[in-house]
């Protein structure tokens, strides 16, 4: 029977933390954090499973975490989302990404995105029977031809827009790059969008890892996009408990009822014991609002260790995720592309890292990999140890 | 924006335990246990979680439930799934089958269902663009005109077949009547297909539901049906966890290829303590031999009771839902409908079911609604006593 996606293989972030796994590599590859969790975040949920809340819980996610998460995105970014209509828990930040693409988005539709841009999205579209018009990130540099910031092509996604775009992507921070976007950007696209039927769908997974004095410009700040947007968050990522695969999506109700409509039979409903354990966790607001800081001492003392290499870093504004440009390396002839010296990296060096073409349909060879360094301080410091004999 | 499923509202199973929630009636409609599950399944999942097993397993699931899951198919079925190339874990069944379908039926695409079905099949195949071809399963009925017995719709089904079928959906056991297939039904349906192109998707998620020393026919019986099958199960119905979301989907290497396409950008991968808390589970085989024993036993006290009320039983010899016909019954003129039947039941008599007629795409109005016997005694004989009365 013939291929839905002929084009597509397994995701990168399998591959490479397969081959991590076979060559017993460093594995800065895929992005999760190889510390615990908090017990107390685990107590929470054996207690939810030991009173029993182990049934299907409601299709939209338990009243709890929908108020929990309607009292967060007031508080921190001003916009109340109505806990019943405009809230539902999903199975992780991928399940909600895919499901609000399938839920507004028909064969003849276009759909904007921002490369280098996450690997679900394109697949999603193609599966939706939608069109993905890509434009690429701006990426400045300095007189030594480094690159020292990005910025939103906005040029390109004028000339993007038609009668036909149904759906602009966007993700702040972004994956890869880390790039956060400003409010003067949020402003920019909602003037873009202010006369077309397009809807926004933002990838805010990374929302509480923005670094450098720098604030989350969430969709939910701005009124003008709000109205118009699925807004996507995580907690695995939040929590350091990627593998829980619970996230949520917020919209307005008229989005939210479309979205819904394919939620409850897709997956019709999320994990009830860890819906329990992270809606009392999320009562002390510390728990997210700390993590910059967390995460921004760990970027420091990675990026202090690169310093040390031949590698040459990109600017990291937010995410766990850090760039760097290895064309000042000398590398085997046959690494040619990035693909080829994150599985050399990973085999012979010993540490796994993510070829930035991969986040494009058309791979971009710019010399330029990913790692993670969600990661306690001994990892990063052996993967160094090696980075620092290339 | 133009809705992608205009037709669809909020799934009956929502809908009435919600109504029932209102309403403080016993809840005999959604199918899920009252009655806590074995405290050794969550103190596995426990253990996971304090061995800090809390971030993203592999895409497919993890080696040891797979490996588990191809052991039981094997020694129950005879039928050898790879657990690498085979065997993928899936958040629940229902994830399973949208993205089975999602997987294989392109638009212009013919999928069979037979009718009453699962409310999520039609769905998920209009997202795929498919056209769903309905058949209605067979009621036999005796001298008194009661359902005795069900059978297949073999014309029907051989006139549906055609060269662009892609895909028959059979369930077995059979939600909402308990219908079990016998190995002739299996060998007839193979037979149909032998010439054709069309896949199979086999909803056994009660396989281990089977009573009166009936047998679980599943697609893995059967070679020539299993090579083209998608077989789908769940945990959350064998183990009292229906809340957990862990299911998974075995399918031939090409099929499972395409599957796992769409898996990696729809959910990802499933969560991880889950997984390795039923792993450790499953290799105990008496937890999930001892469960037909287990609901005959609270079958034959629901029946017993219902014998004393009003309603006709119709035959249930499989699952956990039993259905009965209340056209022998006085209630209310304004109760024209199934659907306003289980509203009036579940408001004024406060007992919630389900309707069969929402298994129907046009509503067929016979008079039957469907009860959930997986309570522990004291919710059944509560619920009969109001029953009782009518
Ligand atoms: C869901 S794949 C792994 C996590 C991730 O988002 C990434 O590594 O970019
Ligand atoms: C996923 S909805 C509830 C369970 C079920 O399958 C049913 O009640 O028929």
């Amino acid at each position: 029977f013939p291929s839905r996606l002929p084009k597509v293989g397994t995701t990168v972030f399998t591959v490479m933390s397969e081959l991590a796994g076979q060559h017993q590599a460093i594995n800065l590859g895929q992005g999760f954090p190889d510390f615990p969790c908090d017990r107390d975040l685990i107590s929470e949920v054996n207690t939810a499973m030991m009173s029993d809340r182990n049934q299907y819980p409601p299709m939209i996610g338990i009243s709890e975490l929908r108020h929990g998460i309607s009292d967060k995105i007031s508080t921190l970014y001003g916009h109340h989302y109505d806990p019943d209509s405009e809230i539902t828990i999903t199975a992780g930040g991928t399940q909600g990404i895919m499901t609000a693409i399938l839920s507004c988005v028909s064969p003849g539709d276009e759909v904007i995105i921002i490369e280098p841009a996450y690997d679900s999205y394109r697949p999603s579209i193609d599966l939706a029977g939608g069109t993905t018009i890509a434009v690429s990130l701006i990426t400045n540099r300095d007189q030594h031809n480094q690159v020292d910031s990005y910025a939103i092509p906005w040029e390109a996604i004028a000339s993007a827009i038609s009668t036909k775009t149904r759906l602009i992507i966007i993700n702040t921070p972004h994956n890869p790059t880390g790039m956060v976007w400003q409010a003067d950007d949020l402003d920019r696209l909602a003037q873009l969008l202010q006369n077309t039927n397009a809807l926004v769908l933002s990838d805010e997974v990374y929302e509480h890892m923005v670094y450098d004095g720098l604030c989350h410009q969430s969709v939910a700040r701005h009124p003008a996009l709000a109205s118009r947007s699925f807004l996507i968050s995580s907690f695995g990522k939040t929590y350091h408990v990627t593998g829980w695969k619970v996230g949520y999506v917020a919209a307005p109700a008229n989005m939210m009822r479309e979205f819904r409509k394919i939620h409850q039979f897709n997956v019709f409903t999320v994990n009830t014991p860890m819906q329990y354990g992270i809606s009392s966790y999320l009562k002390e607001a510390s728990h997210y609002l700390e993590l910059a800081a967390f995460y921004q001492t760990k970027r420091a003392y990675f990026q202090a260790g690169l310093k040390k290499t031949k590698f040459k870093l990109l600017p990291a504004p937010g995410t766990y995720f850090q760039c760097v440009d290895y064309t000042g390396l000398e590398i085997p002839q046959s690494t040619l592309s990035e693909f080829d010296f994150c599985t050399w990296l990973t085999k012979i060096v010993g540490v796994a890292a993510i070829p930035v073409s991969t986040f494009y349909d058309k791979p971009i060879e710019s010399g330029v990999i990913r790692f993670c360094f969600a990661k306690q301080e001994q990892t990063p410091s052996n993967a160094l140890q090696r980075l620092q004999t290339l």
